[in-house]
This record gives C-alpha cells, sequence and structure tokens, in this order.
C-alpha cells in the first residue's frame, strides 16, 4: 500500500484511520456476520450507527436542541430545489440569493424554477475572486430567507463574516467548509453540506435545519423525498438511506471527537492554510487569485500565469506523489484543497516541491 | 471473521469475493494511492469505474442501444415522483398503476400528486397474496404509461408474466429482482431497481430507459435533479455521484459475469427457491402465504399461525447464524430473502433449521 498527497477538491482526502477501520470491519461489523452494506436499515446495529453519527455531531457543532438534522441523498444540487420548495413556495415565494461562485449561481438558478429568487449581490464582474460587502445589502422585505454557499470550493473564497440579513433566516451550503470549525449554529436557519469534500463519501447530504422552519403540513404539489417533512418524521428513515456513506461519517465525527474537535481542527487547517499561502506570497513564480481576506482554508486556488507550465506543474506533482492539483475545469489554473483529513506533512511537501519547481522553472 | 447467513430484504447480503476486494482495495485503489471513497467523479480512474459498470450491465441484461442506463440517488421512493413528472405530466397527464403491494401503491399515491394516476388493477382485497389478472385491463386510452412492481418485496409474488399493456410502454421497479434472472429489456420502456437488494449498497439506483422517452427539452417546474435528462445528458455525472455505491454495484456486475451470467443465476435462484418452497410446503407447521403461481423466486414469506410461535422462530435461527428472518413489520410472520448472493448452502441450512424446529414445537 502507498498512500499518496491527495489534493482533490470533493470527494476527497479521509483519515487514513477511518478507512482502515472500515476495511476490517467490511466482512463482519462488530461481530454482526455481515458488512454494514449489508444490513437492514431498520436493525438496531444500523439504528445505532445512525443514531451515534447524529449525537456525535451535535456534539460537535454544538447543535441546539431546535435543530434537526438530517442524513439525505442526492447532493447539494438536490438542496438547490429542495430549499425554495420548502422555505419559501409555501410562504412569500421570494428569497435572496448572494451569489459567490457557480454553486451559489446554481443554487440561484434552480431557485428561479419555484420562486421569485432576487440576486442581491455578486462577485460575477471579478471571475468571483472575492465576498462582496454583505453588511447593508438589499434584503427583501418579504424575502423567505438569504442565501450563501459560505466556501467557495471553485475559487477559494469564504465568508468570513455572515452577512448582515436583517433578521432574516440565512441558509448556508456549508459543503466545502463543513466541520473545519467552530460554527455558532443558532446563526443559521439551515446549514447543508455534501459529506464529500470534509466528512465522508459522496451520496450523503448532511442537513441542520431549525424546526420551526420545517412545514408542519404536507406539500401536495411537492416530491415526497425532497419534502423536510418526510425526513424529519421518519428521522433520515423515510426510505433505505445511503447507510454504509453514514457509516463512514460518524467514524469522521468520531475521529474529529478524539482529536480534539473543531477548535483544534480550526488551529490544524488555519496552520495548514498559513503555511501554503505564505509560500505563495514569497514565490515569484507563483500567485493567489483571491482577495487575501477572503481567502478560503479549505480551497487554495493559484496560477503561475502560464497555462503550459500550470500543466507542467500538475503532472510533475502528480509524479511526486501530490494529486489532484488541477484548478476546476470552469477557471483553469492550479488548486490544492486542504480539508481536515490532509495532514501538514501533506501541506509541506506542497509547499517544499513548488519551491524546487519554481527554481528548476525559472 | 464470522459470518452468518442474512435473509435481510434488503440492504441484503453481497458476495463475499466482492467485501474482500473492497476491503483489500480501500488504503489504495489499484496503485491510485487512495480509497475510490477519495477519488474526484471527473478522474480518470473513477471515469473507468464507471463507464465498465455500465459496460457489464448492459452485457448481463442484454441492453439495446436505444436504451440510457443511468446511476442516481434517492432510491426507489424518488422514482415514484420522477417518473410521472418526466414522462407523463408533460404529455397526457393519465398513467395507470397495478398496485400489488406496498411499494406499487407508494408509487400510485406519488403520481397522484403530478398527474391523474389510474389504479387499473390491485389484489389489496386479499393482502396482496396474489398478482391480479393482467392479460385484460382496461388500460386508459390516454395512458402516458402502464406501471408495475415486478417482484414485491414484502408480500413475496412476482410478475411471471408481464401485463398485457395494450401497446402502452411498461415501467417497471424490479428493485427485488433486479439481475436475478434474464430479462428482455425491450418489452419496457423503464426498468429501474435500487441497488440495495441484489446489486450492492442502499445509495444508488440503477435505471434503465428507453431514450425516446426521455423528455427532449427542460421540464421547467421540474427539479433539475429529477429530470431524466440531465442525467442522460451528463451520463449520470451531472454532480457527484455515490461513487462509492457504484464502484460495488461494477464488482457485483463483474462477479455476476464471471459466474455464468444471469441464466446462470436463474438457475441457481430456481434451484434454491424450491428447496425453500418445498419444505414449507412439506411441513405441518409452516405454510407459505402466497398463491403458488405467483410465489417470487426472492422473498419467500411464510407463517406458522401463531404470533409467538414466529417471534421464537426468529430469535432461535438468528442464534444458529440464520439472520433477519422476521416479516416486514407491515405484515409479521416471517420472511426468507434469497437473493443471488445468498448461497444454497445458507438455503439448505435455513431449511435444516426448520425441520429442527417443527420437531421441537409440535
Amino acid at each position: 500500500m502507498s498512500r499518496v498527497y491527495n489534493f482533490s477538491a470533493g470527494p476527497a482526502v479521509l483519515p487514513e484511520e477511518v478507512l482502515a477501520e472500515a476495511a476490517a470491519e467490511m466482512m463482519d461489523y462488530q461481530g454482526c456476520g455481515m458488512s454494514v452494506m449489508e444490513m437492514s436499515h431498520r436493525s438496531a446495529p444500523f439504528q445505532k450507527i445512525i443514531d451515534e453519527a447524529e449525537e456525535d455531531l451535535r456534539d460537535l457543532l454544538s447543535i441546539p436542541e431546535n435543530y434537526k438534522v438530517l442524513f439525505l441523498q442526492g447532493g447539494a444540487s438536490q438542496q438547490f430545489s429542495a430549499i425554495p420548495m420548502n422555505f419559501s413556495a409555501p410562504k412569500n415565494g421570494v428569497a435572496d440569493y448572494i451569489v459567490t461562485g457557480q454553486w451559489a449561481k446554481k443554487a440561484f438558478q434552480e431557485a428561479g424554477r419555484f420562486i421569485t429568487a432576487n440576486k442581491i449581490a455578486t462577485s460575477e464582474d471579478s471571475t468571483f475572486s472575492y465576498i462582496p460587502d454583505c453588511s447593508d445589502l438589499p434584503i427583501s422585505d418579504n424575502a423567505d430567507y438569504v442565501y450563501i454557499c459560505e466556501n467557495n470550493t471553485i475559487y477559494g473564497t469564504k465568508f468570513h463574516t455572515l452577512p448582515n440579513t436583517k433578521g432574516k433566516d440565512l441558509i448556508a451550503d456549508q459543503s466545502s467548509c463543513f466541520l473545519s470549525e467552530p460554527v455558532d449554529v443558532s446563526k443559521y436557519g439551515m446549514i447543508y453540506a455534501g459529506a464529500q469534500k470534509n466528512v465522508g463519501p459522496a451520496g450523503v447530504v448532511i442537513a441542520i435545519i431549525r424546526e420551526d422552519l420545517v412545514p408542519a403540513e404536507d406539500l401536495p404539489t411537492v416530491p415526497t423525498m425532497l419534502q423536510y417533512k418526510t425526513q424529519v418524521d421518519k428521522k433520515s428513515l423515510y426510505n433505505t438511506p445511503p447507510c454504509y456513506g453514514i457509516y463512514i461519517c460518524g467514524k469522521v465525527f468520531k475521529y474529529l471527537k478524539k482529536n480534539g474537535g473543531l477548535a483544534e481542527m480550526k488551529a490544524r487547517n488555519e496552520a495548514k492554510a498559513k503555511i501554503l499561502y505564505d509560500a505563495i506570497d514569497e514565490s515569484d513564480l507563483f500567485s493567489g487569485t483571491v482577495r487575501a481576506q477572503d481567502r478560503s482554508l479549505m480551497n487554495v486556488p493559484f496560477v503561475t500565469g502560464n497555462p503550459d507550465l500550470d500543466a507542467k506543474f500538475v503532472k510533475e506533482a502528480a509524479e511526486a506523489g501530490l494529486v489532484n492539483l488541477k484548478g476546476h475545469r470552469s477557471v483553469g489554473g492550479l488548486r490544492a484543497s486542504i480539508y481536515n483529513s490532509m495532514p501538514a506533512e501533506g501541506v509541506q511537501a506542497l509547499v517544499d516541491f513548488m519551491r524546487k519547481f519554481e527554481l528548476e522553472n525559472k
């Protein structure tokens, strides 16, 4: 077995310890005589897995009691429709979107199928390289919510200050920064995240929803599976959930708790990001693409300014065991995603390689 | 490691060989230096995994070229809404449902949210213990399709003859009989199946759709993720798919090919089912609950007629390593699901245990 340093933006690196445990339990989960993949979702062992996953997540994020935790399917893209269908169409049918990247834009466009979605701020004028000032935006009086993508995986920006929503509920896609640092859940109406960046395998979405926002009645024109009420009423077990993915997420939650929780993750992530951003800032070859104050701790885009040299870097880095450093197909250049599970040694190895590459390509 | 015989209706037993391979590849998939869980869905190794999965499935089922194969999320329950939204609401808004169990009933009820769904036959009068005569049903002149659940997991019935749809397209939920025997795909407009019964882990739905049925244009009021056009256009990679689940399904497809394909599966499944049904029919204690001609090869419900004795059987069988024999919570009694991956030895062990139990409980 030979592991690489995997800088993929998602699906992304997971803790080796978690993978080793999953491998060891593959044929026989804790004496059950079967894999978690083979286990009824109505069985006692699986109920324990999903209950503990929720409990550990609540501990990690100090989730208040009046918030529900759901394990869903369909990725963030499916939430792009579920959110307006549940939280706005049955109310005022109006919501405000802050568009800071491709995923916020897709969420905004999808909402337009079901409600009046207003784009109240954007940084598209500058290839989403910054987070707009959101201290005094023209929030709609009748907005049912304000929507953000809190960390922009492709562009490498993050809201370091939440927008002033002027009393409206904030809904945040935290897919690429989920569990990377402590969060005050009570500031949000809903937080959700695709698991495949910082938490687990693709195929699981975690949603944390303030309970008063969940529609009390069936929404007759909304697919049952897309109604949060369905999933809340049945505690994510309306139908068969993505059991194995939830099991892996649960292991990651336990790993995070054992390793100091989210305060420690934040400290580690800040230290790792500093190593990489410092190297970029000190370099004559590489430069960052994001306004310094808006930089993400998770996704670090950079460029040489020469697409051929970028390609050479990606290729030679991969040969050195540093893989998935190509920027997103929509923007090009380079990008290192350094989620919780990327060890500091991996970031150091990347920085060392960057310095060597710069010397060789002056 | 000690494996049990797992008669769960789903998620259900998988081939040991597949699980062992997955465990061995967990930390380093074929020299990639990472798990399939950590792999970008846009990477070459994952593209190969999903391409081969589709190719092997096409081989197994001899899927004609004018059918698309999709790997989706959300379970069969999500298809219950997607099917009428895609295939009927944009056309005549009428479809005919044959209701032979709980899942067909749920599909029928869900369709009613979006179209006029007609229940043209049902066996609910007799606790779904048989398949109605479908040779000359009152098919609606303007029906956009006729819908069946081909194998009824809970009740243990199967359509051994497909309904006469009088020229309308047939849509079949094959979740619990998928890949259990050869099928003439060209007789269907769409076949779909949740993977977690006969194919892989929960969180993957496989859909096989005749391409002319896929709407050519965007459906403006339908969530993008629920539009088959979205998934067909992007070959199941519109957003991050359930990568690890697809990888396991792909391994099962290869396992089935290596073991003689679906003709061999059918022979094995018939032999296994015969052992169990013969034992039930010969017993003075146990009796089947399904009309003989409609019996499923996959799900075998039976009862002692005494709920306390049923419970004792479930408990003692589990102690003997024969687990998940309790009937579905909606019907009670006993049920053995004997999917492809249940070895003949498991069925024989069950039958031996039944005989012993009968002697001890005369």
